[in-house]
């Protein structure tokens, strides 16, 4: 079933302690849709600049990634991020943020886009989420991504979008500071009862916990030895898991874990390269193969 | 098989942002004897002084865990230890550090201690735990912990400690600066490659990795919604852990992974209280049945 992304579309500066890249191909509805890819086809939503390299949009439509909802705005500039990773390759600093066309980003959805019944709202103000949740009336499943940002100025709309999605993805840092409390089995089941049927930590590094009304778990980060660019984890586990659940047409409890697991490991490879480069030299064999050791891993 | 642990005894003073508690029951041997002894029949040495309460004997003597190895020096006074769990209950200031009569520790084993074959060295110096080495020639399993200031002042000793042990027990910021690597997975090969069979880094609330030659695994923390006071959460997951291969006589990879496995859950329990008030309050049906759920939560 396909599944639809409104999110950024970025150019994005990263450095690292070893090495650092310039102007590639970034953002949460890029990173999230190319995870995707590999299990669905995905439509995307975002809008660039007229400095968007077309060459981005035809490295995108090469998968099965329908770009049409793509909006360029004359005149404009693409969304520009610039962070630096600190030696433990998990925390960063944010060096420079230019929101540019973003920060007028109201996304408007064409006919082919409005059925959507798998939608993913990645990080964007809760106004502009719950504006595409008005747009897709039947949505089976809406899952949205949130930010520290947010939840510190628009808490009132953030807290309307949980009453009404039916799952939420957000870091370790932000469930402590949604739920107002430092335990994340506590935060996460905190954040569950602001509305959404399920809520999905993500702990970086570290992996990623999960809690539905009946359920509770964690899944920790396929451990790799290879970490050159952490950007875009969050965003390629979030398409790893929503495309493995499109791919299935169907979200019961089973389905889900699963999904969890292949965000896992979607995200393992994207960190391994910088922008996209590491999962567009892999191919679905190469998810199955790693989660199936995963599994094996996690059986004693 | 029995088990014979090395370590402190010690008197703990601990402050968390809800609760504190004085001169409570604590040290490296105490917390890993307690855990170890749901398994096996445990044996202690260790070192007290004239402060120590009987009391505290009588309460490990309770489990099946023999103190006649702990001295009591006459005129001397019990390692104390204070400390202080920041709000995120993960990372801890220590406050103050009374060696005592653990400053001047030299382990000398009577014949019914020499003849074990289970062996697990608590943190101490690793000049102290060689000593213990030389004593226990007939060892089948010697696994040792160890902690950043011997890594900085006796890196010498510790190499050579590695080499002769079968497995090293130490936490992940202890690991990185040991190899000097950032990177967890590469650091937890490199120090392998420094001697042991096999080593175990734990993550505290994140977990634990396990490398050996042929292995490298990862397993998360059991997630509790109630974490009262960390303190010997490290040393009641090797307790748990070495019980467990004790408890088997063996030592292959699968009894490893169960091993490993039982650590996360006795450390789960340890944290819900203060000392060994929740460890003592359980059964080892608790362990197993929390060991069941966590079988099953990393299933999918």
């Amino acid at each position: 079933m396909p599944l639809l992304v409104v999110g950024s579309v970025a150019l994005d500066c990263v450095e690292t302690p070893t090495a650092s890249r310039d102007d590639v191909l970034g953002g949460s509805a890029v990173f999230f849709s190319y995870a995707a890819s590999f299990f669905t086809p995905v439509k995307m939503i975002g809008t660039v600049g007229e400095d968007w390299p077309s060459v981005h949009t035809r490295f995108l439509e090469e998968r099965s990634i329908d770009t049409s909802g793509i909006e360029m705005i004359p005149g404009g500039k693409t969304f520009r991020w610039r962070g630096r990773y600190l030696p433990n390759m998990n925390d960063r600093e944010t060096l420079e943020v230019h929101l540019n066309v973003f920060g007028e980003f109201k996304p408007k959805l064409g006919p082919a886009h409005r059925d959507s019944k798998f939608v993913f709202l990645g990080n964007a103000s809760p106004v502009t989420q719950l504006s595409v949740l008005d747009q897709v009336p039947g949505a089976q499943l809406t899952v949205a991504d949130t930010m520290d940002l947010w939840i510190n100025i628009q808490r009132d709309e953030l807290e309307e979008l949980l009453r009404r999605v039916d799952g939420l993805v957000l870091n370790d840092a932000e469930a402590k500071l949604l739920a107002e409390d430092e335990n994340l089995v506590r935060a996460g089941q905190a954040v569950r009862k602001m509305g959404p049927k399920f809520v999905v930590i993500k702990k970086g590094e570290h992996g990623a916990m999960f809690f539905s009304e009946h359920e509770m778990y964690v899944m920790p980060a396929y451990p790799t030895p290879q970490v050159l660019d952490p950007t875009g984890a969050g965003d390629s586990f979030a398409g790893g898991m929503m495309g493995h659940l499109a791919s299935l047409g169907r979200f019961d409890p089973q389905a889900l874990k699963e999904a969890l697991a292949y965000g896992v490991i979607t995200a393992s490879f994207t960190v391994e390269d910088f922008s996209l480069d590491r999962l567009s030299a892999i191919g679905r064999h190469d998810l199955d193969r790693r989660l199936g050791e995963y599994r094996q891993m996690l059986m004693f």
